[in-house]
């Protein structure tokens, strides 16, 4: 990845944390970015987490990446998260690429990069992570928890770790545990990164196996029906078949696109530490073995939202939560979105569902401030 | 790959044949093997079709690999396909590395291997040059043509190409054309074996990148539901979590496994040559659009079988079979068969299936035997 992430927003944090795997850091960076404005009464502030190759620029233009935001569908003003009213923070996760604490950081012991030197991090570290940038904005508690797919884990794992300081919860196309299957389609990524002789290479990249990677992972994120439909069996050359290994298949240029363009802005050891945090993430586990235990402390509210097409975490996984939720007496509401975009339909103009985000997180604001909705 | 295959039965076809790509072959090895006796009525021949990294050695043990033959549950004495009754006959495909034609071969003119210099070939060229052996056997109509995924495939265009040379087909768990899913599937695996620096170096073998499509499509022949309940979430060592990239997860380890296993026994070039025949493959196409039309002249009685958790080739797909069959009056039956199992359903040992294709089997020798079943 060729990125100048120098002049970005970043919070050191100066105290000790220990992270799951049993070793401490300090006075690490947390990369983040905020939109709107936080009000008097601090209680319009949404901390939204992003998924696995996210980062902090929720939406307008990427400074790094001089793309739109992941989630521009989603945030800005008059948008289902409304910037012109709520106050919103995202932080580039632990592990991840850009500007927080992650393999890509140089090791001032060393001088050199971090890369698999890095401590293994998982959810819970991630999520704590967060909790001193908030501490930092003087935030309280917070209107909303939000975020899809890994996202989604950390408002579970958020929701659970502090029972107090979120008045909502919204948990998207995700589970509180990652399945076989999911593990091995993580696993198919980390192998492809690692089988490339580039990686643990010192100033060099594995482009090629991160390609893969990301090709592999682009898949899941699209529902079969989906595909289907935007390319079927179209061709690149209107004529004929070539009779060779080039891109015949309009599908197989768009995934060899989607993977060389990831590696520019993504650290393949980045990728690996992210998806070990996901396929690590077990609440059930933390509770030994009783998921609504770990909402037993809540006073979120949740609304879970899943997608019809998406096979990586599907409803039915989503419905366990709410099973949990319900269980140990939570207030939680579920939707599952008709959309054929599968997984990636958080990120997309889903009308159905910017609708529901908008109209609970609108509700919750209402309800805390005492106000009657017309 | 390291295996010896010099001692293997192959039939050297001298006739000349033309290629899809417009290339024409001859003098090609066809490799093959059979199991049982060929009556004296020429009409208990069954061939089967093998998929995409099968072979010739369908039962007993393969001489090559020392293991089992691919479809052991389904052929042998008083099996599904009973070799003591019916001679099965089966060839390795046009492009495979088990001793046909194909990339793994040495070129006669450069005296080195064909490796990418290989024709890219097409299912139809991998059954009309099946056409030859059945010549040299001497077998004017088969009693059936059967095979599950790739060998379905080649079930559907041989009943197609030869409406007249099968009494009954049986395509298991396969498709009339690949859907966008599919070809992106494939292009995967074709992509992780070109970005191994060692593809198209002389002498060595991209073995890492093969692992990494192997491992790709492996997870894609099994449930998420079969994967959950073999694996889940459970661990290598019973006692915790690891914090490395070592295989953490059973998943993880049998995945891998399976890639490292795979590279002994297959070459790189066969693997893109065979996928990119599946992608290519088209029957609707080959008949402008409109697939009844491949059956019109069809003489043969079908029956079309899918397995419940298949989602590589599910259901769906092999239902428009069904229909295109039904449209042009053609006789078929249509049996979904329930399974956990996925797409490899058809390899193991699924009761109803296997039951299913030996009364199909034997009801169509009865028949054109004129016997009545007791």
């Amino acid at each position: 990845m060729n990125t100048d992430i120098k002049n970005i927003k970043k919070l050191v944090i100066d105290q000790s944390m220990e992270l799951d795997c049993g070793k401490t850091i300090k006075d690490f960076p947390l990369a983040y970015e905020t939109y709107g404005k936080l009000n008097k009464n601090k209680n319009n502030a949404i901390l939204v987490f992003h998924a696995l190759t996210g980062d902090q620029f929720v939406t307008n233009i990427n400074p790094i990446t001089k793309r739109e935001g992941w989630w521009t569908y989603a945030v800005g003003p008059s948008k289902a998260i409304d910037t012109n009213k709520y106050f919103v923070i995202c932080a580039n996760v632990l592990g991840g690429c850009m500007g927080s604490f992650g393999p890509k950081e140089i090791n001032p012991k060393t001088n050199k990069v971090f890369a698999t030197t890095f401590p293994v991090i998982t959810i819970k570290d991630i999520v704590k992570a967060q909790s001193y940038l908030l501490e930092h904005l003087g935030i309280k508690k917070l209107l909303a928890v939000v975020g899809g797919s890994m996202g989604g884990m950390q408002v579970l794992q958020f929701a659970s770790l502090y029972p107090d300081k979120a008045y909502s919860a919204i948990p998207i196309a995700c589970s509180s545990s990652h399945s076989a299957q999911n593990i091995a389609l993580n696993e198919l990524g980390r192998q492809a990164i690692m089988a490339d002789p580039d990686w643990k290479k010192e100033n060099v990249s594995p482009d090629k196996g991160l390609a893969v990677a990301r090709m592999a992972a682009h898949i899941t994120y699209l529902s079969k029906q989906g595909l289907q439909e935007k390319f079927g069996r179209k061709l690149q050359d209107k004529g004929s078949l070539k009779f060779s290994f080039d891109a015949d298949f309009q599908i197989e240029s768009y995934l060899r696109y989607q993977g060389a363009n990831f590696v520019d802005r993504f650290d393949a050891n980045s990728y690996l530490y992210i998806t070990r945090a996901m396929d690590y993430f077990d609440l059930e586990k933390q509770f030994n073995g009783n998921l609504s235990l770990a909402f037993k402390k809540t006073k979120s509210k949740f609304c879970v939202i899943s997608f019809s097409s998406d096979w990586l975490y599907p409803t039915s996984e989503n419905k366990e939560i709410v099973i949990a939720l319900n269980a140990c007496g939570a207030n939680v509401g579920f939707v599952e979105i008709n959309s054929d975009k599968g997984h990636d339909s958080f990120l997309l103009d889903v009308p159905d569902f910017l609708k529901t985000l908008s109209q609970f997180i609108n509700s919750t604001y209402d309800e805390i401030n005492n106000e009657k909705r017309i």
